[in-house]
């Protein structure tokens, strides 16, 4: 069962070659990638005995029947759970104990109850070590969500015509991917048209797009949880000269990032790899984010593939390679794909070339 | 202007009614609450002087588009935002710094950068004392959602049949809704069919529904950021003794507490209300939720409809009232809708009142 062997890895990494004797899990994303159940509000890892799922009322039936190699322990109605998790840590005799992430308020509930009794670290770093690394039922869900998003983009461009409104094609795109079998979106579906393509996060409103309109489409689908990322930009009847030119800069950049991946690369060498290419053409200080973040699921996860970035690239990361440019008054242009690492370079996960100019 | 006259009130509860002389707010929800803005990372209010928006590289233009009201910091690619605050905590001279939300790791960074300088303090009671009273605008934004929320559900009584799957019948509801200028889903659209529909989150699956099958559809749009929440639950082909009994429980349940809603009244009271006549019914052990949330902003939001609540409800909150009953093996019936609370009662925003059974 691929959810008991990661707990077997997380054990390894910090019981084993850390001196932790617990880990508590409090992230629900953590919590569905080790135990596959997304409805719990703690998974306690101890380092002997059962693991715990806690659960209120409203999901304990569902549990029960779902995580069958889990320990499920009912949060009744007005307990605190942090409390009843504070409780079997001290009856366990857990003296340091790994967590994940927690706001301050629920911090100093647990760090209170477990004084002089557990010492308490925050140790995200090894559940991303895990987590960045796509397992092979992982990337068989991933290439799915991929395909739906493809299927998003197709519509996208069977749709944009002068006349429509933003949301009429984000209505179009993710009927598209639902009706496939999409969960739902990764993120807010985006279709920015004309001055707001100049806009990275433009999100799509009742604008009507025009004649000589930019459009960008982002958009992602999730398949069994997991997530895709794929952006396309579109003109609206014939592209002016700067228009194609900024769109062939953009293309070029992200096919010279992907064409520099590969296992054991710096993940800044590739952002610097599709920046060059955008400085070089004059356009350095429009291209205003990063090159790519990694995807699974979550839409934005390590690893981070930016300028600073510390991260190295290795076989089994899912990234997203987005250049962009954007001029505020102008619009913008964005290409970008979800590819898989592997031994031999990058993968395209989401596909599909398409016209510049929609039809 | 709405956001500013919000950010008087928190100023006037914060500086002016206890000591505070500045307050940083993190979580993406409240700053979109106070600037109107989704995009920054953070929003810095202090008791004199202007409000500032830290917002990196990729948001930076239409931040400044956008929010003509603020003073908007650009956070650039390598720096720490935090770190960023921090230095214009101690240049504003703030000795007593409320924030709302952080996880532990922020806020040791915070706390260490501005230590013997500010005393740091969580706050989020005062920003819920806010955002629980929904303002005239945001009742017009929220009637909006409601209404595209009750299209959806329109949409799934035309739909549901022997036969189709139930993420076809989430792709339909979720097209109906945005068609009409829906932004996207409120939470994971939940279609859940035969014994599936005994979890009340049982999100939705590619299992086709059979004659015979309860099938809870609990749906939200969203209209400018702002929420809507709603169930029904249908039974397909002739209804057996046992569900349609079971529905008229829920039904009457939920009548019930809404007639019981008014201005004043303890949350508590109105959720016992509904589970008085759950459990006269023989049913209370499998009504495993409490009645009912708040909405806006987010799906869930105080105040809380339960048992354990210590809420009084007020004019101008919107909550849910959502019983339920649950039968492991059998399945599961619940009727939801979203109401405001006003001067007279409870105005429900959700609408539509379907036959049980499909037809």
């Amino acid at each position: 069962m691929k959810f008991l062997r990661r707990i077997e890895i997380l054990k390894r990494k910090s019981f084993e070659e850390k001196n932790f004797d617990g880990f508590l899990l409090f992230n629900d994303v953590n919590i569905l990638y080790f135990s596959g159940f997304s409805g719990a509000s703690c998974l306690l890892i101890p380092k002997d005995g059962e693991n715990r799922l806690y659960v209120y009322s409203v999901n304990y039936e569902q549990a029960k029947a779902e995580c069958k190699d889990f320990r499920v322990e009912l949060v009744k109605a007005g307990e605190n759970f942090i409390e009843k998790v504070a409780e079997h840590v001290k009856t366990l005799k857990i003296r340091m104990l790994a967590f994940d992430t927690l706001n301050v308020e629920k911090y100093r509930i647990l760090a209170r109850r477990l004084k002089n009794e557990a010492k308490l670290k925050p140790q995200s770093a090894v559940i991303w070590e895990l987590r960045r690394f796509k397992d092979s039922e992982e990337l068989e869900l991933m290439r799915k969500a991929a395909e739906l998003t493809s299927m998003g983009m197709k519509a996208a461009y069977d749709t944009i015509r002068p006349g429509i409104r933003e949301y009429e094609v984000a209505a179009e795109i993710e009927y598209a991917m639902r009706q496939r079998g999409s969960w739902g979106t990764a993120f807010e579906t985006i279709v920015a048209s004309g001055p707001r393509s100049a806009y990275p996060h433009g999100g799509c409103t009742d604008r009507r797009i025009q004649e000589g309109d930019l459009v960008v489409v982002d958009i992602g689908a999730v398949y069994r949880y997991y997530r895709s990322d794929m952006t396309r930009t579109f003109v609206v009847g014939a592209p002016s000269d700067k228009q194609s030119k900024i769109y062939e800069v953009v293309k070029l950049a992200q096919e010279s990032a992907i064409k520099n991946i590969r296992p054991g690369v710096e993940a800044r060498a590739i952002d610097i790899a599709a920046r060059k290419i955008i400085e070089e053409a004059g356009y350095g200080e429009f291209f205003v984010h990063g090159l790519g973040h990694g995807v699974g699921l979550e839409v934005h996860e390590p690893p981070t593939l930016s300028q600073n970035s510390k991260n190295r690239l290795e076989s089994g990361n899912v990234v997203t390679v987005e250049p962009g440019i954007y001029l505020v008054g102008f619009g913008g242009i964005r290409i970008e794909d979800t590819v898989l690492v592997d031994k031999f370079g990058a993968e395209k996960l989401t596909y599909g070339q398409y016209p510049f100019k929609v039809p």
